[in-house]
């Protein structure tokens, strides 16, 4: 039985717990702010300009560094990847002269940003496929309604990191061209399916018009964002993120943190992808453990366990105060009663964490839940 | 004869002559990122968390600390102050069922921002006022459609920091209550002009629904502004932020250094009001100068100079390189052949300049002028 506690005491708990792991199953290793500016002050060249409303050497050099990693024209930086779709989406949409975009339903759009594109753009986003399935070419073709583009998300967030076949892919973004429309990539976590398609990122971005980057989520910065594609959009896109309030006075923290996390865990994209998949091969040897998608195809992916949410928190946090090992975040309700979930996502604190290790850790969780 | 130079032969003498500036008329010392990146580091508690999403106890406690200097209920750090006026803008306008806003002609939503209200809010601005003068109650009354809400600058930036008569200010504010409208604070500069009305900034605030400060023009910070208001509206304008990309995962280096700016600067106001005085009173008995307004009512003033702008800021630059000081940033032509027009805004810097050096400085520039 799980001991009564308000949610205020579980957050409470986590934190405390938390601050006393060592080892952490998901992300890189906590870093305090004071941490951060300090590493970021001692490999910031003395001399070095800052940049001033998006100009400067430091961004544009930046700007066209990724923007030739994903072999497209230009690039602008951007507080935000929210502000960076939307601005990417009323550009096409002035261009075609149709507002309608087609995602998923789990699309960023539409589950996390409150209606901005609707209510600040005007655009009518048409959801498409299954919300707990990939979008598929047949759901393309199934939607009734003229469309002005189509985005998609690799890999998908809220299906565990789940990534189309390559062919499937470009039937899809084949298809879209084929009928008009603009494809715009949301990869806010791109960086992750290099592995899965043994492809560059350049040849992944030639499938899409238009590219969103995320800085802060595998990439360790501390916040910031990127749209890339041709010139004249981009330039177009410059005077949508002033009208945003997006073209702000400087944003060195952000970019100087955004090409260190660059160089510091793009080349190792794949080991953690491998480590996710040992660790979910672990995981889903536990009794009442199912993962999603099994195997992971990038470093990230889902776990449903056979739990109450509340026991299931009780218990990681029970286990993770004797083994000092980090297991999960925060636990959600499941679809299927009797169930919940929680989201992994390996990046190098995990390369310290053997996989037989994570396998006893929520054999340990799932056993007390059952105690 | 002022030597042929192209514009950017010219901007790039500006920056290496700027370089070798040891002092400088307006603004702080200038600090390198590296510098600035540094300072915060050695400043900032080894514990203290990172925000994240715009939650956690460092923004939530400056929110407070910023409300409660002005009096409001609540307040929300933003990225940017276009967006936060916009939004603040954008939620009164759906309480009032009235898109039209008054304001000057040279409002920063009208000049700076690209459109972004008319385009992404759907709001109407009434230009009220001659762009040379103050707005005053007689242009209010004098607006020939219902109006939903008044915004005025304080102080007025393209006016060279001028500030209405506290019992103009009260009227204006008053008319507008009186009529129903609500009344929003410009307050780009808002901590200039403590020292002109002699009355808190609550006392200020007062007169206003909704105020926007910023935190990185003479307060010195990286970036960022903050809204304030009635609970309910900083409510609403959390969801609204999120909605304008601007509810970034972590804003901490923003915030750090508007907290140690206003640490900083605010106590020194008054000190950089006396000092823009008296280079202003040492500038205007300069031959070929006239500054607006004379006297400057805060540590800001806009100079007009008698003399062609490429002429003038060559002469500029020449007098820098032998002087050491650093006399202006830019220079634009005025609307009366003959003139152009530069701004000045007084910082800790100017208080290592005595007056006198100033007037020499101008006075040799403007001698060059007319050789």
């Amino acid at each position: 039985m799980s001991p009564q506690r308000t949610p205020e005491e579980r957050k409470q708990r986590a934190e405390a717990v938390r601050a006393g792991c060592t080892r952490f199953v998901s992300g890189h290793y906590p870093r305090k702010p004071q941490q951060v500016l300090a590493d970021l002050a001692a490999s910031t060249p003395p001399d070095l300009d800052a940049d001033i409303y998006g100009s400067g050497s430091l961004i544009a050099d930046f700007e066209a560094e990724v923007a030739g990693l994903f072999g497209k024209e230009a690039g602008l930086f951007f507080p935000s990847g929210t502000m960076a779709q939307q601005i990417a989406l009323r550009i096409w949409a002035e261009r075609s002269g149709n507002p309608n975009v087609a995602f998923h339903p789990t699309c960023h759009l539409e589950v996390h940003e409150e209606g901005g594109y609707r209510l600040l753009h005007g655009l009518h986003g048409e959801l498409v496929g299954d919300r707990f399935r990939l979008m598929t070419l047949d759901d393309l073709k199934a939607v009734r309604i003229p469309l002005g583009a189509l985005l998609i998300e690799l890999p998908q967030r809220h299906l565990g990191g789940m990534l189309p076949a390559w062919d499937e892919l470009k039937a899809m973004t084949g298809w879209a061209h084929d009928q008009g429309l603009i494809t715009h990539l949301d990869g806010a976590r791109v960086w992750e399916c290099g592995p899965f398609y043994g492809r560059s990122y350049a040849a992944i971005a030639a499938l899409f018009d238009t590219v969103y980057v995320s800085f802060y989520k595998i990439l360790g910065g501390i916040a910031g964002a990127m749209l890339l594609g041709p010139e004249d959009v981009i330039r177009e896109a410059r005077v949508w993120q002033r009208r945003h309030g997006g073209n702000l006075v400087q944003m060195y923290p952000f970019v100087l943190s955004a090409k260190r996390g660059l160089d510091e865990h793009l080349p190792h994209m794949a080991a953690y992808r491998d480590r996710a998949v040992a660790f979910a091969a672990a995981m889903s040897a536990v009794d009442g453990i199912t993962i999603l998608p099994d195997p992971p195809q990038t470093n990230m992916f889902h776990a449903f366990f056979r739990a109450d949410p509340d026991a299931l928190m009780d218990a990681a946090m029970d286990a993770a105060e004797e083994s000092g090992i980090w297991p999960l975040r925060w636990v959600k309700p499941a679809q299927i009663p009797g169930w919940c979930t929680s989201e992994f996502t390996i990046g190098s604190a995990g390369l310290d964490i053997d996989p037989a290790e994570v396998g006893a850790l929520f054999g340990e969780i799932m056993a007390r839940v059952r105690e």
